[in-house]
């Protein structure tokens, strides 16, 4: 019962943060397929964060499968990741509209940062609460992609000053990372639904 | 349970992008009922997506109904799914507000068009994690509808050049057939459902 | 299941209407409690609908909560209901933007009368699926409320180019009439609940 | 059944209401950082909303965990909470955008006032169904901070026309209280479940 709260209230977060961001896209003046190109830059941020947001979606997905007892730590650190993801569609808005400026493309790269840093202690605490043995630690392994993640966010934020397309590559490459199917986790859950059902 | 989480999601999203399309029908200045007039190519348009998106629900939701195992996979082209249904505020804005000029109604059916690929996508993706013996795979059948839409919104996005009238109607004739109930489908849903309750 | 998702999605559609109303309450430029004056017939017309759409979700809640068996028929009329709620945001900024002028409340009767028809035809569906002795049929009775409101919202729309203080006083008065307990309706659900429980 | 659509109703709306905050963060024209400055007490006004609706679902949650019988009265009081939660979008935006202006800041003390308020009333009209001996009657026990809570906003609100710093003071004062795990009340719970279960 709790737990579903917990998702169905995330869900929606997430559901709308993923919709109001193609808000930023307003109705152009004029009738021309030229009328679209200054729309272009919005356009590509906007499918960049939309794919962002649907591995959190994803990611957050398999993350509160294993949960089996939500806690307070577990209600705020939820709620931590929320309030970074709800930002994304100001960054993307700035970043998109100025045509991946330095500071935007930075601030935007910050956001990630802090969204991957806010998963992350998500991460841990449902860990703490069912013990180093529990199904998600061993899903979770080394963990490579999470510890990775937000080092490329740092790198990306610091490579602004060197050159922007530097940082929208690493945002880029990330999402890639992320998108690719991670058969091992997936191994795991469905191996272990297959046993319980 | 997984599945659950999969409809919320995709149910939270079109029912966000179904209601933020009336904040396109901005409230006009002025008293008469004339001051509506200008207003009436957008709540058109309104009513023309609103059953569009009324249709991928629907259908949506018959899809999910046979899904038992969400992998990855799945996961994805239904998130390829909610993409180009997020588009369809924009491109009904544009279209609505410039009167059914050309281009926007060109850009409309685009956007209907890759939306049909994407749900193509989803359902062929679900088909091949069930076997082609699957219930899905027998309700689909032919799927006479799912193979003539794209066709004919690609016909719809050309006619725009001869004649933007044909583009429409062909919008509003594409909505109708999916609108007339697929007794077929729905009988072996039901006598399915029935056998198993 | 089936039925579950029907009302996530109505929900979901609802309480976004419910919220984005808000949207038309513009923060105003000035720290003056007097800057907030202006806003008070948006604030008013606001706090009606708001009412309005409590009073659907409260009944689509207890008319849903006797549907077995969604067939497409249901589908469609939910859906034909849930578009004439969304216009309401749409009618409840002009009628407020504008002082409740004669129009704009005549067009907020309007689109709360089609409501009204909207959602007669979902709960005669609903019946028809289920028969005439069914428990749903059984706790509408006579109907008198639903039949009486199309009745005063056709007077309320008349009676604007008399003095729409009459229309808005009808539309606050038909509000209160739905919103005093029907203890007859919760009655026969509640009894019927503890009875199968 | 009846208790999850009232969860979910308002867990849509809360996810609304604290999401569309984030639409008065509006994008701004320029790349430099001290284009966003600004933007700062808009900002830090949302992190204060974002802690109060997050409080607000928290506790929300934990209190219709406990309803098992949802009737008209539970319905009206959840929706009069929903009211007055939904204005907290508007108040935030116009104390932040007014740099916490007095008056803005009183208005926004007063908006918390009547949620904190209403959030009694559901509490009491939900401990009434239940009796005196309920599980929610023993968790709520004295119920220190919901009483202790609308008395700092009245002087909070005052305490405006003094300094208004005071006030934000105490905005904070009563969301970290609210923030603090209150150990008792879950502790209550979690027992109870692990009986149950």
């Amino acid at each position: 019962m709790t737990k579903n709260r917990l998702e169905a209230f995330s869900d929606g977060v997430i559901a709308i943060i993923i919709t109001i961001m193609v808000l930023e896209l307003q109705v152009p003046h004029g009738t021309e397929l030229s009328t679209l190109q200054p729309l272009l830059p919005v356009f590509l941020s906007y499918i960049l964060s939309f794919l962002y947001l649907g591995i959190y979606w994803n990611n957050h997905h398999h993350l509160l499968h294993t949960v089996n007892n939500v806690k307070g730590g577990i209600l705020w650190a939820n709620l931590h990741l929320l309030f970074w993801l709800s930002l994304v569609p100001f960054v993307t808005g700035w970043m998109g509209e100025n045509h991946f400026a330095e500071i935007p493309t930075a601030v935007y790269g910050f956001v990630l940062l802090m969204s991957a840093i806010a998963y992350f202690i998500l991460q841990t605490t449902i860990v703490k609460t069912q013990g180093k043995n529990s199904l998600l630690a061993e899903a979770i392994g080394r963990d490579l992609k999470g510890k990775a993640s937000p080092i490329l966010y740092l790198i990306a934020i610091i490579s602004v000053f060197f050159h922007p397309k530097i940082s929208q590559g690493i945002y880029l490459l990330v999402a890639l990372i992320w998108l690719i199917p991670d058969k091992r986790i997936e191994k795991v859950f469905f191996d272990n639904d297959t046993n319980n059902h």
